[in-house]
């Protein structure tokens, strides 16, 4: 099977560098867009994934939310079988990179068109598919088309989501992409997502392909001390109710508790103050607020829920020592994912067929595969970043192993492809 | 002669609130006033103060920087020999109180008004002097008008200083506050300022009347710290070099070294991290970058040495321990200043005939009088501040305290010109 489906490497490469012309933003080192959902960069690169659909044939059709999805069936297959789909997203955090979502997108495309010339016999259609609104830069806070085609988010609530301008569905509307009912994911046999690490592992273990075995679960939560704002020549440091001296404890606190859950753990928990900022932040004014951003994850719910008890019992204890007051409000939670076994095994056959190493590892961000998991057997590549950057234009990855990876892809997809036995039950 | 000088408690409350008018803003609690050096409502409180001078018979003029003078000759004194000049400032803070600089300039007024009118016989001129810009909001970083009259800043170099969009000489030329000559503290025989405390230890004690014996030395710097940013899920605790967690580290050591001193020295050393700044400060990425201003103090050189000693200990540490760069820089370096013993002693014998009971202390704050008391013999009274408020609205002080502190003020006042004996030599 394998010295049949040939990828073009070149073609996945014009197609990723052209839509990072869309949006492209100048950097010092590097190639940076940005292309925010129904944005001018993102509707053209819509416009240009449209196009490239077309051109090798699929059957494209947007849904309500504008998700992008082409379809190609076997002449062989039985069309009403349920297909296998491969994709990511076209959308981007502001100043990001071009591989993250682009490179799970077009070797998708690549792949397919792959199969479909090398005539290796596959009876389901094979699928790919573009999301909407992946990054949670503007409408919502992430995976916002996954969300709509797990079922987890309804069309019309995600339609009257707004910028704080404009809705959602008036923003598509504008744009071309409001399309017609709604992508169902759970009507999928398979679904492969193939993305950039955004980390360091694979290039340090000197690997070109990671299978995730887990995404990691996420609480994002808010955090205020209130002490007391005091001329800072005047008050003693015993009259003082400084607000981000209880917060730099606190800090600490939660770098220790998640190092310590870390080494003792799964080690994927990560625990981070990312956003923290007193009030009124002058040089002469002892703070009396601080207001932070907390980022809790782990592959274990219990290594979350452990670090959420941490933080209340560190709150707890600078209330009675500082004489400040906090709050905390934890509105994002996010559990762990497990992805398909089954699906991983296919992978791993498929890469062992070409003798590509692989590498198990978990996901320490989010992706539409979480979504997507909820509902049908799912799994997750990673091709390697280099320097292990993310969400800036020096984000980067190896042509050849974006290559390698959209080959073990597409004979992923043809592997599960392959035979209409009955959709496997979900783990 | 106690009987003989009486102080006009309204005319001293009316002069306080009428100028805290000009450039009045909303609060829920208190009064509050913007007067940035030479803006509209700065020189409308100039002109009202121009117009009393000159209704108490005062002879006035305005130097090159725009400090106000205001002075009366005793018609049996020596109109030759050296003043006793008191006074402060008429600018603010944004939002700043109506207390903090006016108390000190309508006293002032208000006491050579009542000595004039006392008969009580006096042989040296009185003098009212309001100084440009003691706050540091526009132009310079504080007490300029007085750099300038004790000689540390000469009259080209503060025409020249700039807000970003004017120069201070055109700024006062427009306001018509640009006189001629120089200011020359050095010629005065003492300088006393009545301020309000804006600190808590009056209150506190239930003294109506504070006599300073030393005014804070500062210094002020800026840190950096730069770690890597990178993103907060995908990558683990011990791979990270994360800017906020090292900058908690300092700003806690910064908090308990100041703490130290304070317990075991002058008991005035206090330490700051007033100003901190994540960068990029978003909730899924480990904080790269962080800048923060620093504000050291005592009344102990050595004790403001101990703690920058500290803080590059401190910062060599974090270099160490977290695999980060620092840079510190301290651009601001204001030595203590020690009052003199011989004003001192007068403002207490007046107080003492008057049944005031005093209470001696330090300034955490910076003042005019730091400058003047290089040139000449200087003293600085703290009338009580309600609450501890300073830079706010709620900023306030009873104003029968303020009529005991004016009493008082004008009682040293007169004591001080009573002989024209040699100018004593400055401790």
């Amino acid at each position: 099977m394998d010295a049949t489906i040939d990828i073009d490497a070149d073609s996945l490469r014009t197609d990723i560098e052209r839509t990072g012309d869309f949006g492209s933003v100048d950097a010092e080192t590097g190639l940076g867009r940005t292309a925010l959902p129904a944005d001018d960069a993102n509707v053209r690169a819509r416009e240009y994934l449209v196009e490239r659909m077309e051109s090798v044939g699929l059957d494209v059709r947007v849904d309500a939310v504008g998700n992008i999805a082409g379809r190609w069936t076997p002449s062989a297959g039985d069309p009403n079988a349920a297909p296998v789909v491969a994709g990511s997203h076209l959308d981007s955090v502001p100043r990001g990179g071009i591989f993250d979502g682009l490179l799970g997108v077009y070797a998708a495309l690549e792949a397919v068109r792959a199969v479909r010339d090398s005539g290796v016999a596959v009876e389901r259609p094979l699928e790919v598919v573009s999301f909407t609104g992946e990054e949670g830069t503007r409408f919502a806070d992430g995976v916002l088309g996954s969300s709509v085609a797990a079922g987890e988010l309804s069309v019309e609530d995600a339609l009257d989501l707004s910028d704080g301008r404009v809705s959602l569905g008036t923003a598509l509307e504008e744009a071309g992409f409001r399309g017609t009912g709604r992508l169902d994911a759970s009507e999928w046999h398979a679904w492969l997502e193939l993305h950039i690490e955004q980390g360091g592992h694979l290039e340090e273990a000197g690997v070109p392909l990671g299978i995730v075995t887990d995404i990691t679960g996420t609480s994002r939560g808010h955090v205020s001390i209130d002490g007391r704002a005091a001329h800072s020549g005047t008050t003693g440091m015993h009259a003082r109710r400084d607000a981000l001296v209880a917060a730099s404890e606190f800090v600490l606190n939660v770098e220790e508790t998640a190092t310590e859950i870390a080494t003792t753990g799964t080690g994927t928990a990560v625990g981070t103050v990312g956003r923290l900022n007193p009030e009124p932040n002058v040089v002469n004014v002892v703070p009396g607020n601080v207001s932070m951003r907390l980022d809790l994850r782990s592959v274990d719910q219990l290594e979350i829920d452990r670090q959420v008890r941490a933080v209340e019992t560190s709150l707890d204890d600078l209330e009675h020592e500082h004489g400040v007051e906090t709050s905390l409000d934890i509105p994002y939670e996010i559990p762990p994912t497990r992805l398909s076994e089954r699906v991983r095994d296919t992978v791993e056959t498929a890469a062992s067929r070409h003798g590509v190493e692989t590498l198990t590892l978990h996901s320490g961000a989010g992706h539409d595969t979480m979504q997507v998991a909820n509902v049908t057997d799912a799994a997750l590549l990673f091709a390697p970043s280099t320097g292990g950057y993310s969400h800036s234009p020096k984000e980067w990855a190896d042509w050849s192993d974006c290559a390698v990876a959209t080959r073990v892809l597409a004979e992923s997809l043809a592997l599960l492809a392959s035979n209409t036995e009955q959709h496997h039950t979900y783990e």
